[in-house]
């Protein structure tokens, strides 16, 4: 039994680095940048109206002019109107080509139009309705780091530098398996002694989130079955989500059977609560790492969130979120157990209040679906505060 | 020209509801649950033990027992032992039925086994390790509510109770548009004067965020095509996303069209920067949305989590999120204009606080890359202070 903080340590020494792969622009939200972007061109790459109206050479308006012929109308997408005179000007669309002998744009707005000619009614002021070529980024310039998060925003300026295809980290391939004869399908009806499998689908649930999808796969107590089966995942899968199975029962075949497959144990029990008969493995040979966590639903869906989540988030290259919540009342904690406790969240002035979520210990769904993350309560004699500060597991989008 | 908090409301006034369809558990997440989930049988079903050790009759103790003859071995998923006499005990698994004689689990660390006898040497507790049956929920229980947006933690939920598909909340069909002559396809080598295309890629992501693929269109500076286009997503589609093409310019037939082809304008532009020139419209009889966003980048992106995104959660049932930063710097804003500004967050504290991102004002898409989100600034002679708490938009996931 090894203490919370050398367990999570431990967890994260085992992060891996699953290389690059493309894909298209449209399948890279979520994914992790595996490359540094730059500008393939000056943006704006020439210098662009920002309103629809006529460009005109300062120039002349400081030689009193007012009126100017419209020489042509130009929109965007159109080649520009060569040789503007300062007697003259073009009417011009927002996002078109401002004329090279311009250098501002008034808008309709302040001018008036008869006979082909437009007379400017306002004062203007020179440059003003240009967005310059190069005034966001010049060419080459570094636009999104390598090891980012793509997001929607990023999308855009993806899109923007002409990138179709975007070479983003690979996700790592990972097996979810159900341990035990209890357990019968979702569309089943369980006999009386039976109840339906849910980590699978919780588990399952929460990596389509990272955008994997993992193979499901049940393991009976049937020892031979069992090596078949995780021989297998061994060999073809990068990671093994696992629950149940790995606590003293007569039937708990499965931490002897990891261990004659080649599976090191890195640690078995971690002085926390829920979640404590966690068991953590690595195959050196395969490279596969093993996440074997309790079957209670309580403490699957807590080392999810305390250990796998950052230890994907450490082998994509991102940084992990460090948040801390307000407590709404005391909480005291006995023993010497890393304490995860279920909260509900909201939000007054600025800060992410949290409140207790009861449960009965028991591995209540019902407790995890009213929470929005766990707060951790490492042992220590004096009771935590209301307001005390406090670090928070989110387990759903809160922001 | 209508104030921001107007436009708001309206654009919320005008939500819709989908109705409903059913999915299977394994496409349930990030949905919406379009029904009341009840428990179908008693939570735990039956009284499970929670430790691996024998099972006993408490009353045995209280008359001085201590050793126990071993009449079976119990494993979750099997029937279990009928008629215990005070004088027996079962081995027992974690998650197999306790006989109904029994009412205490000793764990294996806490007994000693020989000639199949069982001899407890600790001091135990009436009903300990036994998980009673219906003490999470009793059966017809209600489990989850309706209008819960499906996590990981609701699919552990439904899956226990045999929801192999889930009534959900229908999602809008919905059309992304893109105008103007000067765009190109990403994959694209742009003349001088043109660009390529990155609000429909942006919308498109922030889309699949919610579930929701598009179907992506553009109009090119054609009135008939435009007509045509048009006509078809009003009819086949439930909103439309566009933009550009609303503002003042000459080829900007957009909204002319729109009215010939019977839709309302709601309200054309908001006294808010970015985004002032916002189009908003519904055609009555086809019941579509119509949200026409001003082609600048930022103005697109900032009015998408504006108003599309509250529509949205609105049109589903869900609560719109009310979240404050707290500013890192004293901001002053000039004029009528509500203000959007991109910020960059951080947590100390248990404190949400926002840096103002800069941008040239211009659509620059990188400073959206750079940001969090928006806060929101009512206009006001006095400056934003240092610590003062703002509304704020987000736009990636921060918790």
């Amino acid at each position: 039994m090894i203490a919370f903080s050398d367990a999570y340590n431990l967890v994260l020494s085992y992060s891996q680095n699953y290389g690059e792969e493309n894909v298209s622009l449209k399948k890279a939200v979520g994914r992790v940048l595996a490359e540094d972007i730059h500008a393939d061109r000056d943006f704006p790459p020439f210098d662009r109206a920002t309103k629809d109206g006529i460009a005109i050479n300062y120039d002349a308006i400081e030689n009193g002019r007012k009126s100017f012929n419209i020489k042509a109308v130009i929109a965007a997408g159109q080649k520009t109107y060569p040789f503007l005179e300062q007697e003259n000007c073009v009417e011009i669309m927002t996002g078109a080509v401002v004329p090279i002998e311009a250098d501002t744009v008034v808008m309709y707005e302040d001018i008036g139009v008869e006979h082909e000619i437009a007379t400017i009614n306002t004062l203007a002021k020179r440059g003003q309705n240009i967005h310059y070529k190069g005034s966001d980024q010049k060419k080459g310039e570094l636009v999104l780091n390598k090891d980012t998060r793509i997001t929607a925003a990023e999308i855009g300026v993806l899109a923007s530098v002409g990138k179709a295809t975007v070479k983003v980290k690979k996700l790592p391939g990972i097996a979810v398996i159900s341990t035990g004869n209890e357990l019968v399908e979702v569309e089943e009806h369980p006999l009386p002694h039976q109840i339906r499998k849910s980590n699978s689908y919780t588990l399952y649930a929460a990596l389509q989130k990272e955008n994997i999808e993992p193979l499901l796969l049940h393991l009976s107590d049937d020892k031979d079955m069992i090596r078949q089966k995780l021989s297998y995942v061994i060999q073809e899968m990068d990671v093994v989500l696992m629950s149940g199975g790995v606590s003293k029962g007569k039937f708990d075949f499965i931490p002897k059977v990891l261990g004659e497959l080649g599976v090191k144990n890195v640690f078995h029990g971690v002085l926390q609560r829920p979640g404590k008969p966690f068991w953590f493995g690595m195959h050196e040979d395969s490279n596969t790492v093993i996440f074997s966590f309790p079957g209670n639903p309580i403490s699957t869906f807590a080392n999810y969130y305390i250990y796998f989540k950052p230890w994907l988030l450490h082998s994509l290259g991102l940084p992990l979120p460090e948040v801390e919540v307000s407590l709404e009342e005391p909480i005291s904690i006995k023993g010497s157990l890393t304490r995860f406790l279920g909260v509900k969240t909201r939000w007054e002035n600025g800060i992410l209040k949290a409140r207790f979520v009861k449960d009965n210990g028991s591995g209540d769904l019902t407790s995890l679906a009213r929470s929005d993350g766990f707060i951790k309560l490492i042992p220590r004699e004096q009771p935590y505060n209301t307001d005390e500060k406090v670090s928070f597991i989110s387990t759903r989008t809160l922001v």
